[in-house]
């Protein structure tokens, strides 16, 4: 009788353990903080998750702030991120760093996004949490590269790539995704209204798309 | 005896205006500045027009300027290019008006590139002075659509192609052509030292090859 | 009795040249612009030559475009000066070639922004138009020198007083009339709701003291 | 016997304590990197406090890199300061945060800019270091306040100010002394080569200027 309560707590237990869920957390700009909203990417992964009767095994949540950059992100991971204990972060950060050059002359130099992103990997790491990283998407939907800042985001994203390889972290490579899917379905080369409202921010599609992409990255 | 003297008369005050040489002159920024030097694609054209002896038929001449946009082409064009009494003007400019953005927080807006651009045509075309447009080559020779400027670049070159043909202008579409040329001769994706020493400036294989292209754009 | 109506004639014939009214076009940027609205400046300015009977002897016109730099100016002082055959021509530019930097990467380099306007004068005054020049008022009206853009306007302002004597020109010096008038008037140091409703763009008491400066400038 | 030996003891390693010298550290950008040169600000230090037989209470040393903002400084405090186990340290940054906008669009955001700075300053005062905050002192060295960046300068510099006081830091006001100091000893307004070399740098005067103002914020 004593070994069979000793067995079946030490099953209750190991099943509470087992039954923690793993923890996502979106770490990112406003694209990142519009996506908790009703049909924003990370309440579809939500939705999903219980649809498929998953929602025992992991939470996701958003840690996303209109306008931040990389040494935001930086500066907040502990407060913002860490404090949620996630074991998987997803990052995904860069429009800004760039866009600011132009909009605000305060974007963030090439070789500083670099030092900060690395920075910000390995502080991560040292926790043991799992990373995947995403390329910046888009200022601008149109495909032949004629948007103002694709150069400069082409240039960003590849760094992402490489540090995404080199520190064996996952990808969700959005710059070339969004233009795959642009190639497929914008054949006006519009600049907004296919995946976006303006270019940036998703559009209800964009949510979709992104979620379902977001949902294969990080739920098995 | 009166009648053949004045169809001698005639015809002598015909060839007279036969032998003036047709004016081309080239207007626009440091790479047109630059191509008066000893391996300058204007002194290769000079050259050539010798070699081919159509230094009788023909003269060629520079008006550029480093740094110019194109409201400083607006500004100079009647001192610098309309008292050359030119036939033939060949505008080539962009590379600034893109580039100071970043460089000085001084380039061109886009509209307004449109506006000074379109006032500069009816100018010449007033004066019936033909005219070819070109499209800024580069800042950066990645062919890979990673320079910084590639965006923007493509952008404003898009502009001169359609108003080359709202206006009836000649067009060297130094834009595609330089890209097509790297996407052959840049297979390891440099950032310079294919056509141009610094991503802007020609370097001789540069100044060979525009040469040739502006050659055939102006010379028949 | 011919001799009298001639010389009824010729008295009405020269009345009616001395009645030719003397006519101010004021040329510039939105704050120009702005100034023909109902309680703007220029408008200010026409209802007291009104009430001082003075509307017979003078008409004052606004060209004022928002977004205007010195070389917007020039590429219109033909199409929209010129035409309205002024004798008197107010330029007041200057804020959008400092600001725009900042905001948007395209304002006007120091060393542009007088080779354009002194070629602008030189238009003017080749027509024996009368110039009177105005220093830009302020971007922020805070008092000490904090606002951000403070230096650069400084700089640029000090340039218009420059050219202003050397060309001979009047001069409304309302970057160091706001400044006095704040060191006054500003005990609180606020940024705006002084002059101006947002640091930049007159007010109803702005458009009052520049209209009675403007009067006493243009007006005898 | 043994009881003095013991006092002899107890008060050696007293005293030994006692002499463990104040560790005082310089931490900035360009300005800072430089003064560890031969006649640089903190070489001056050095000296001094040699000269005064003070070098065994102070260590001085340098923690300054070229073109470091304020995020920068947030970045490597720890790989660069607190591994030096500072008492004090002097924080002397802001130029490249203002200058950046215009320089390379990587400026720093005015917000953020204080975000950064208080962050910094909770970690330092988190250890007990104590801090001496300094305002950043010209980018050029005119006095009328026609530098292009001194409204910027002058707002950041405001804001040092007033954290320093909320922080209960110590401060040095390059922003204000050098200005005093021009008005004395600049008479012709020139834009360097009064206490720095190009406008932001020190020159040997300037060096010898911060030294003394230095010293006597941080030596006793």
């Amino acid at each position: 009788m004593k070994k069979v309560l000793f067995l079946l707590l030490a099953f209750s237990l190991f099943s509470f353990k087992e039954k923690r869920p793993l923890n996502v957390v979106f770490f990112g700009d406003s694209i990142t903080e519009y996506a908790v909203q009703p049909k924003g990417f990370i309440t579809l992964i939500q939705q999903r998750l219980k649809d498929e009767h998953k929602d025992a095994d992991y939470t996701v949540a958003g840690a996303g702030i209109g306008g931040d950059k990389i040494y935001d992100l930086y500066l907040r991971y502990e407060n913002d991120v860490l404090t949620k204990k996630p074991d998987v972060v997803v990052i995904w950060v860069g429009v800004n760093d760039v866009w600011h050059k132009r909009l605000a002359g305060t974007g963030t130099d090439y070789v500083k996004f670099g030092r900060f992103y690395t920075a910000l990997i390995k502080k991560f790491q040292a926790q043991n949490i799992k990373l995947v990283l995403c390329t910046p998407a888009s200022v601008g939907e149109k495909t032949d590269y004629t948007n103002e800042l694709d150069g400069d985001l082409n240039k960003y994203s590849q760094y992402i790539r490489d540090i995404a390889k080199e520190y064996n972290c996952g990808l969700v490579d959005f710059r070339a995704l969004f233009h795959e899917y642009g190639l497929k379905n914008n054949p006006e080369n519009k600049e907004k209204d296919i995946l976006t409202k303006d270019g940036v921010h998703l559009n209800d599609e964009g949510n979709k798309y992104v979620a379902d992409l977001m949902y294969k990255a990080t739920i098995k």
